[in-house]
């Protein structure tokens, strides 16, 4: 690869890429840094965390899962080519559902409430973390204000979702008695939905990114990325395994063992 | 007060309050939410933190100071009435500087130096914590984005900032050989600036919102403001003091102690 190490471990390109170099770029920006590697994340798929923790995180993540098809449809508002509109509004009906079929959103809503959590707390957003509302947020709006370029290149971890789901399905299944295969069932539609979305937008990348600046666009878009899923667990573990320290007004489980303040 | 409580123990307004009514709302508000009780607060006013967690704090909280005056410039370009920029425009100077005078942005840079912070990595930004800039660009974005009255609300929490400056400057003086009271010397300045700034603050809001909707929004700006400043501690804590997971990239100091992922 032609570039160098930027403070903080970042690759900074001084010179194009090859094709093929951008995606192994991307791909060992996902090595070290998707979120698969957060230690929440092997608490939640090993079994190590209580059903109150579990809560935490599908609340959590109701929020991110809601603001998906909203910086999907922000990134079409910016699209004039018919063609990639089409392409990409297959995202928003994957998330919102076509005709009787459920959507991701609305599968997510069966976790929750396979969980124990009513519905309209979790649709109310009162007890989400701010921390997840922020870096959501920061999603949506990256879309929005960046380059189209990086809008789609900000999807690509959608690369490395599949295998993250398949270890935590298998794992969360085994180790815990208040899920299920159908309370899961959002994670089995992304393991088809996941690699289509990803190869458009990678093939995308490829062909639009050919100036080291664009490419570096593209790397940043992703370093963005795994910096905000990263955040978002930082935030569940700081409130609800160590220390344990709720922010005030968020989700306080039953079995919260954490301090308060 | 008139009210009840929303899920999450916030004041939710059946009915207008008085402008008495409100500036107790308000600073109920900070007497439960503002940052001055973040544990991470405890810990850095009591001697409690090494040099690297103090360099930490001062590194993100650099992120934040750049970036009030950008919030206050955002709340100047949505305002029509010339005597309400004049007013406001005092708050960029203090942070941006006048002639010879360093502003509060250098002011907070000779913290930084003094606790041995290269400066151009500094304002590189490079190792900020991601969960600081989500929270910081959320600032600046409510400002640009919500009402105006919104704007100037969630600029509140100066009423409570003396208090919390003064415990910080005695104890910080008192229990570290690392600061001092020339390091220090931006909270000198905020110490009587904070109180102008949140006297024209409050009673603009005391003013301009008289019905219950109006007054909501100025308590749902502070409950905004709290959030965001308590979910920098938040991410300090979890990075640098417990469990001490620094995210990938960002600053990690000479004697950091936690786990590296």
């Amino acid at each position: 690869m032609s570039g160098r190490y930027r403070p903080g471990g970042r690759i900074l390109l001084t010179e194009p890429l090859s094709p093929e170099g951008l995606e192994a770029a991307l791909r060992r920006i996902g090595t070290e840094r998707y979120h698969a590697n957060h230690p929440f994340h092997h608490l939640l798929h090993t079994g190590a965390l209580n059903k109150g923790q579990v809560q935490a995180w599908a609340l959590n993540r109701y929020y991110y899962q809601s603001r998906i098809p909203m910086k999907d449809t922000a990134l079409m508002s910016r699209v004039s080519d018919p063609d990639l509109r089409r392409e990409w509004v297959r995202r928003v009906a994957d998330h919102d559902g076509r005709g009787n079929e459920a959507g991701g959103v609305a599968r997510w809503l069966m976790l929750t409430d396979g969980l124990d959590l009513p519905r309209d707390y979790v649709m109310s957003e009162e007890a989400i973390l701010p921390a997840t509302k922020f870096a959501c947020d920061a999603y949506v709006r990256y879309v929005r204000e960046e380059s189209l370029l990086q809008a789609v290149a900000s999807s690509l971890t959608e690369l490395f979702s599949p295998a993250l789901i398949s270890q935590r399905v298998a794992g969360m299944l085994r180790n815990y008695d208040f899920v299920s295969e159908e309370t899961l069932s959002y994670f089995e539609a992304r393991l088809t939905q996941a690699p289509e979305d990803s190869a458009f937008a990678l093939a995308y990348c490829k062909r639009e990114a050919t100036s080291a600046a664009a490419q570096q666009d593209v790397l940043d878009a992703l370093y963005f990325k795994t910096d905000m899923l990263w955040a978002q667990l930082d935030a569940l573990y700081h409130a609800y395994v160590a220390p344990g320290h709720v922010p005030p007004g968020a989700f306080v489980p039953d079995d919260h063992v954490g301090a308060r303040d």
